[in-house]
């Protein structure tokens, strides 16, 4: 790869401001390489990267920073931006354990001014720090940017509504790649079509004033009219997009590949008396033909080949056999419908789309109302489920909570990237779902540890669930299962001898971990019976008896431990004649780094090695 | 009060369409009767009711119900759909214990589509209902009915842009009222001010017609441009509204108040071959005196006098004591800043939005926007205090988790309406969040009993907390407060024998209730020892050693279990030398219906009869 010779050498936004035109074209092309290198590597955000290089480089040539502020929306496309502030000399660490972030962190630089990992905060935010700013008497810029997939999420609109006529420096630059991860989808998306392609009403501005201009008089009241409806018609050409009814001025659309025309676009929305809309069309994965051909699928990728854009690993995961389940299921069922919030590929729903177009419903990224809107289906008989990442499904608590379980609609969740999901970081960790799904009454929830089970709690969540019904799955694919395990029950399994005194419970892919775990043990004379959950909530009573007959007992959860099953399992079983130690080992009120699953997993304590550590420990401190 | 001639015979929508214009008029009379009366002795929604009265009537006479379907959105406008839909009956059981709820209920009607009770959701359920029917052959419709303070909810946006050129029987109306709660802030409002005012272009419009039919023509160029310019003006006549960019049809606006115009509308909107937005004009409070006068006091309001208007009882209730607190904090400190999601009045910071317009933001309904927006003013070193009921706070997780708490951003929540609120029913008891916001680091929580507490808590949130901070308290004012309790500390304090056997532990206002409890038990002859927490996030380890001396425990706690602080004390004490008995009463994995404080807590067992029945029963069967 190159040797960078422009991008080595920048050390803040000053230096780019002094390069001339070839200069920053050179600079661009380095940036790609650097980019496709990098994330071929450490795997990441691509796409989103590769679009937004020169729109960065004008925006860092354009804004004093950080004087002024920029707050990138989700983040993911912010890889230029640290490139270009005094962040490249780390940024082969980029995602990796005690790396630099793959998203903006306001610990980790003085331009990074907010932390960004989910869809559609970057107006309200940017607000607050106008606003902050105007108390302040600080003249400075504060800039907002958004993708047009982000803008679909409902808190960009809510952010658009409160900011709109605040007319002080406040910026948003609409990042318009007619794609969030999946091509657009919405009225939105339509409307910004017909903006992007020189709207008739710029043909009616061109056309009033040509004639205008050649016309002779024609008598006082057509004059009236004419001079009347050429500023009426101005208004019309200027202050009639959507953003405009929101009190922004509309600036575009702007050619987001050229440097030039962004920073004159910039240029103008500095001097303008109102919020400002710049609407900027960009090519995500521009540069690297493979993520051009196929910009879904680099969006967020693990390691890849760069010559061929192949990834160099791939596995059946839980997504596919999810997506797979899905579509047999559906085969025999006009009822059951697929929901997904801009991740249909992610999900594992590419085929349903295909073969029940009618029953699939992508409704963008918006969370709340992909339940709102699967309960309305479930309210008239239909069987939808809901497809999301763990992560996300945080946005949707009140809506779970209300339309789903308190209405005892029949809504579906499969809960996808449960638990741990690794270089994406904090942001992205999927061990909250669990606690606060736990707060919702009416509520099942499977956490199966295979495919098999996986497949089993999907079907029993739509054929014997009658409530908000969840099964949570992990990233990537089935871990160790030993042979002697059978078939996976939906409520509980044991695995062991019943009748030792040391007892595992666990759910979820841990499962696996703790059979590695008893193998351990075993060597060491220490035996030990597993309590394998399935079905976490309700908990089976019939498996807190099991577990009550037990001198010492272990509850490890991939998960927060405030509001986590393990709790609620020891509460059961203070209940029974349970004399023995229960010790809990969760994720204990923090969040949790970017690192490898697995590196997070042995730090945490949660995997084989911390497993049987803990056992052998607290055995140790009890004799 | 009146006979309700008309109204009392009404038993279904099909009655309400036998009337005539007279009648129809009379029966509007009668139903601002029924409704003032009801409400000025159940207490309830009355502004929002008075308001749609014709609107509801049109709607059940110009659809086939239940055959067709109306989602309302919030649902506490739903009283005048309850009378006409067979509820007259039952109407003044309204909002007590066993009577009909506030809020549609798919279980209490089958003219109820679909439960609400928070805002913005009737767009994506009536969406999902509507797409439901359409998989089934099903032609009939679906109609969503939001007041313009709901459409500022982001949720109401996702909606519209999912559903924008569905063309299947599928109609929004838009019931503007120019409130929400306190009167509508933002850009849409101030948008939908210039629709309401006979926008511009509908002036653009009359002036070319009248201009066209009277000139002689000019040229062939002109004729092409003024008869081009005519099909375009037609265009943007029709087509330049807010919702048409969304792919909705825009009808209005019209007259709120007049059954026939209503009517005439919504056949037109049946005809149209695409989504509609009907937008209608009303008054909130419309046709009793005091509520046309004060709708946001008459928004909810407990029993009133009819006559005069005036509240029966009122108290000074923890919203007030908060309210007079920010303004003394904010008077010598620049830097604090007051959030309101459209409930001013309701959170107690009327005061503070006069005395501090500059630092006081309404950013309408939108709780995940004011969270992220606070962050936004926390990060350039604001300090930002968002108050809010409990229930609402609910929508906004992902926002706390994220924006706040990940990125240790120093914002401070007030908790209103905390623990159980009474009346309104299961959509809006204060007790999911202590377990929501349990599962989120770097969170500093307060749950105090008296004003003093909170006071000292809201202090310590914003001067001594750096990153989330929240302040608990529920609704009305203080409870019982023996006269030998000195001063609440922020940690915790201890109320009686600390060498007795007995302790009982809580927090919040349950603490009243305790002390009641111990005299109770005092004169049975048990002597029990009250540990009363007042941060309960981190708790005080101090409190847990305290605890552990004790032979028996019982945690009460005002909020769900699953997730509470119970199970975290419970927990911490394991680590210790207990070796006890340790009894939880929480809320135990269930919604809460509508009654009111007291028989809500009695029924949970949480007042001092529950108390002492659940201490006696436990010390019975161990003995």
């Amino acid at each position: 790869m190159g040797e960078y010779e422009l991008l080595s050498k920048i050390k803040s936004p000053h230096d780019v401001k002094k390069l001339n035109g070839e200069q920053l074209e050179n600079l661009c092309t380095e940036i790609r390489e650097k980019l496709v290198e990098t994330v071929s590597v450490n795997g990441g955000h691509l796409s989103p990267n590769l679009g937004v290089v020169e729109l960065t480089v004008a925006l860092e040539r354009s804004f004093n920073l950080p004087k002024d502020s920029i707050v990138w929306d989700v983040g993911h496309q912010a890889y230029t931006h640290k490139l270009l502030t005094g962040r490249y000399e780390q940024f082969d660490t980029i995602r990796k354990k005690g790396g630099i972030s793959g998203f903006p962190k306001r610990a980790e630089s003085k331009y990074d001014d907010f932390n960004t990992g989910h869809s559609s905060t970057s107006i309200s935010a940017a607000y607050g720090i106008a606003r902050a700013k105007h108390l302040m008497g600080d003249q400075s810029y504060t800039v907002a940017v958004i993708g047009d997939g982000s803008f679909t999420g409902g808190l960009a609109f809510e952010g658009m509504n409160n900011s709109g006529r605040f007319n002080k420096n406040f910026i948003v630059v609409l990042n318009d790649n007619k794609m969030s991860i999946s091509p657009n989808v919405g009225a939105l998306s339509r409307y910004l079509t017909t903006v992007r392609i020189q709207p008739w009403y710029m043909r009616v501005k061109k056309i009033t004033e040509k004639i205008l201009s050649h016309i002779p008089l024609v008598g006082k009241p057509l004059k009236r009219f004419l001079q009347g409806g050429k500023s009426k018609l101005k208004n019309l050409v200027y202050k009639n997009t959507l953003f405009d009814c929101f009190g922004f001025t509309y600036l575009g659309p702007i050619d987001g590949h050229n440097i030039d025309e962004l920073e004159n676009a910039f240029e103008c929305a500095k001097k303008v008396n109102s919020p400002v809309l710049v609407h900027v069309v960009t090519k995500k994965g521009k540069g690297y033909q493979p993520a051009e051909d196929n910009p879904g699928g680099f969006h967020g990728i693990g390691q890849f080949d760069i010559d061929s854009g192949e990834p160099l690993s791939s596995h059946r995961g839980f997504s596919a056999e999810f997506g797979k389940t899905m579509c047999e299921l559906a085969e025999d069922d006009k009822k059951i419908c697929a929901i997904t919030a801009a991740m249909s590929g992610g999900t594992g729903l590419t085929e349903f789309s295909k073969l029940y177009k009618e029953r699939f419903f992508d409704v963008g990224i918006a969370e709340e109302h992909a339940v709102t809107f699967g309960c309305g289906l479930a309210a008239k008989g239909m069987r939808p489920v809901f497809a999301v990442y763990s992560t996300f499904l945080q946005r949707a608590y009140d809506q779970l909570l209300h339309d789903a379980a308190l209405g005892k609609l029949h809504l579906v969740i499969g809960v996808d990237r449960s638990g741990i999901v690794g270089d994406d970081g904090e942001t992205h960790q999927g061990v909250f779902d669990v606690s606060i799904l736990n707060t919702i009454p009416n509520t099942t929830i499977f956490s199966p540890a295979y495919f098999d089970g996986m497949r089993k709690s999907l079907s029993t969540a739509i054929y014997i669930c009658d409530s908000l019904a969840v099964v949570r799955y992990p990233r990537g694919g089935e871990l160790y299962r030993p042979d002697d395990f059978g078939e996976e029950n939906l409520s509980y399994d044991v695995y062991g001898n019943p009748n030792c005194k040391n007892l595992l419970i666990t759910y979820g892919r841990l499962f696996s971990y703790a059979c590695k775990a008893k193998e351990t043990l075993a060597k060491q004379g220490i035996e030990i019976c597993i309590l394998k959950l399935c079905r976490i909530k309700p908990i089976d009573e019939n498996a807190v008896d099991f577990a009550a007959a037990f001198e010492n007992v272990w509850f490890f959860e991939e998960g927060i431990k405030n509001g986590g099953i393990a709790r609620n399992f020891s509460d059961l079983l203070c209940c029974t004649s349970f004399c023995g130690d229960y010790h809990i080992k969760a994720i204990n009120d923090k969040f949790v780094k970017q690192m490898s699953v697995s590196e997070a997993l042995h730090e945490l304590k949660l995997d084989n090695d911390g497993m049987v550590n803990t056992i052998t420990k607290n055995l140790k401190e009890k004799n």
